[in-house]
């Protein structure tokens, strides 16, 4: 590609740890981010986990030469995390709050805090408006239970439908952040099928960086052995993901990634590893309809993803079995706790009622009690409108989910049957619908 | 409009008040609704106060017949209460949560517990896309003092943004819905001068129904004379808009409202009156680039943005000051709550750790005030969770506002000075920068 009109563009991301107080160095750490983005002067930053507003203004302070623009996406209770710089105006955002993103009680996990979301900033590049879209979806705590598996999923598929129905506008679309799945996880699939959006590491010839272009590896200082142990040398993440339109093409040039040192620094800037990707943009020549690009597809690609819609639809319904059943272990536990309560209560008022007999239950025991079934109560309430809404969100997505599967159903029926069907197997192409 | 490829669509909005035992003769007036729906045959049916998924899918099953095609968007505790019936496939569907809504704590109001949103459902009608929007936002109280206005404000906002960036692949948009807003309120100015969206009412010049197109109307039996009282004849709230793009015009032919009452029949529909608006749509013989229409714009029309974004953005900043106030307030009773308890556990522990002294501190007392200070620390930390997530959701729509109003007075700059201002102040246009 080199098309007169070409632009070249360098885009950064990286999760950069920080939890004040509690991630390790992380004021050295924001001012070494700080001092090599000011240096390399990226077109684009993408950041997550910049969880206080602080660091990002101090941020935005540093980089006020470089990065003239920037935005820090509000959400939950200790923000987004999500932060951008750029070199180019930022001509507007709009931010997605994914619906579900953990318990609140599991504070020691913190996504829920964190009010996990994708955002967006649109950029004009040149000729071409860029949608920049930047995420962090819930994390992995443990690969084999993972009881969060049902809310990622859902996570991806709110994901990849905020891109499509938003970037039906945009000339190129870059995607990039801590998705925390695994190149090939169900999530992973569900969002590049949708949107088709390619990876940056899968597509560039020029590849400098970890192996396998892993971004959670046991070379990071900050990276403990227990977390990389089931996986022998690390983890891959972090993403670049990209895409052009009829009105524009992309390609990316090169892509490297930090290999959990920095030369003549003491530690690196995170326990993630940072990604930088290089690409070429440059006006289409051939034009046309942009939306036209998305629709017609093969016969072996919309039975694929078929697959992968019934694949997600089983895990989003058994995340609305745990939802079904937590939410009934609370109403249990309320009714248990209103039912003691009322006990409780009767056996106070018959000394009562019989004048002058004694008190059998002890005051203190009775105050006790009362006060812990009115907090079982309290708790349950909490925990059932939780439970519910969480129901909900399950459940609509799983509506949205069947709407698909039916939709792509009709397209197979319609497309001809001639076409190869690329090693799916047909009978799977029909089993999702109930 | 008499091309040969023009269709003709009927649309049909009505909030049906479906609050189980409490909504006046919930059930019949969904059989009234069932049945009215399925005689008309309307192309597209959008529905809110849907509460309870059991009278959508009693719905769903009278209009198997005439209405193939429909969802049911869920969200929050009880369900967002929005449905849309169609003729037409539904191709997808996406639904976009409001940050704000209103209290959990303010339960007797309920909106908070609807999880108010906006849906979006798009339909193939002949050649060309069309997107559905049906919303239903948070009700207002209380008019001269109205505690939720900043909420609204950034329903509105979101609102607005959601339908801007989701419609760029749209040939026509329709949004139908209870807005809770009066025609000039700031809420529907901010959504109308951004999305360019339509008043059906005003635009047709074949309209039969209430007075001033009302939508609250003291004719209504469900209606109480006490919310009405201040407002003369009613209100109107309920909206029909819509808008077409450089493929596809749309005209609306006709509108209509019901009045009050059904002839035939003991009751109305609903509290609020049912709209029915019909439009001729059809491939734009111009042709070109659907987004310059929505870029184009005369020197007054951004002058008049700036404006209403200024006002906007002081309505948000406002809800920031209250927001920020409730939660010192919190955070001051927790501390007392907390000085409390360590105060009381102090004068307990001096006759323990003098041993022998009489213990001063009556045990049940003691007891209970452990009990009220347990209580008020956990009510208290939830309410500063919920108002840190209240404040950063204003603060975000408030950046993004600031954001826009510098893209605005950027265009203002770069716009030639000859065109008229249309009598907008020159000295308001700059105004809003900070």
């Amino acid at each position: 590609m080199d098309h007169k009109d070409s632009v070249s563009i360098r885009v950064f991301s990286l999760n950069c740890w920080g939890v004040r107080y509690l991630s390790k160095h992380c004021s050295q750490r924001y001012a070494m981010i700080g001092d090599m983005l000011l240096q390399e002067e990226h077109d684009v930053v993408l950041l997550q986990e910049v969880w206080s507003e602080k660091d990002y203004l101090f941020l935005r302070k540093k980089l006020a030469s470089s990065h003239v623009h920037a935005h820090y996406f509000k959400s939950g209770v200790i923000g987004s995390g999500l932060a951008i710089f750029s070199k180019h105006r930022i001509q507007d955002t709009l931010l997605y709050r994914y619906s579900l993103n953990g318990y609140p009680y599991m504070a020691h996990h913190g996504d829920w805090f964190g009010g996990k979301a994708v955002g967006l900033a649109i950029l004009n590049i040149g000729t071409l408006t860029a949608n920049f879209y930047l995420t962090h979806l819930h994390a992995e705590y443990c690969r084999e239970r993972d009881a969060y598996l049902p809310h990622r999923v859902v996570q991806a598929w709110e994901l990849q439908q905020f891109i499509r129905h938003t970037s039906a506008g945009a000339d190129v679309v870059v995607l990039g952040g801590d998705l925390n799945m695994h190149p090939q996880d169900l999530g992973n699939r569900l969002l590049t099928s949708y949107t088709q959006l390619r990876d940056a590491y899968a597509e560039t010839d020029n590849f400098d960086g970890c192996e396998d272009g892993l971004t959670l590896i046991l070379e990071n200082p900050f990276i403990s052995q227990k977390v990389i142990a089931p996986f022998e040398k690390g983890i891959r993440i972090d993403y670049i993901l990209f895409k052009g339109s009829c009105k524009a093409d992309i390609q990316c040039v090169s892509m490297h990634t930090t290999k959990g040192s920095i030369p003549g620094q003491a530690f690196p800037y995170s326990d993630h590893e940072a990604l930088t990707a290089e690409f070429t943009l440059a006006p289409s020549e051939a034009g046309g309809d942009f939306r036209s690009s998305n629709r017609v597809c093969a016969l072996g690609d919309v039975a694929r993803l078929v697959d992968i819609l019934t694949e997600a639809r089983t895990e989003v319904k058994v995340g609305v079995h745990c939802a079904e059943r937590m939410r009934y272990t609370a109403a249990r536990m309320a009714a248990m706790g209103l039912a003691l309560l009322l006990l409780e209560l009767a056996i106070a008022a018959v000394p009562w009622l019989t004048l002058g007999a004694e008190q059998a239950f002890p005051l203190n025991t009775f105050y006790l009690l009362v006060a812990l079934c009115l907090a079982i109560l309290l708790c349950t309430s909490l925990l059932y409108v939780f439970y519910t809404m969480e129901l909900k969100s399950l459940q609509g997505t799983e509506d949205q989910m069947r709407l698909s599967v039916g939709g792509l159903q009709e397209k197979l029926r319609a497309l001809p049957r001639a076409q190869p069907t690329e090693g799916v197997k047909p009978g799977n192409m029909f089993c999702a619908e109930e």
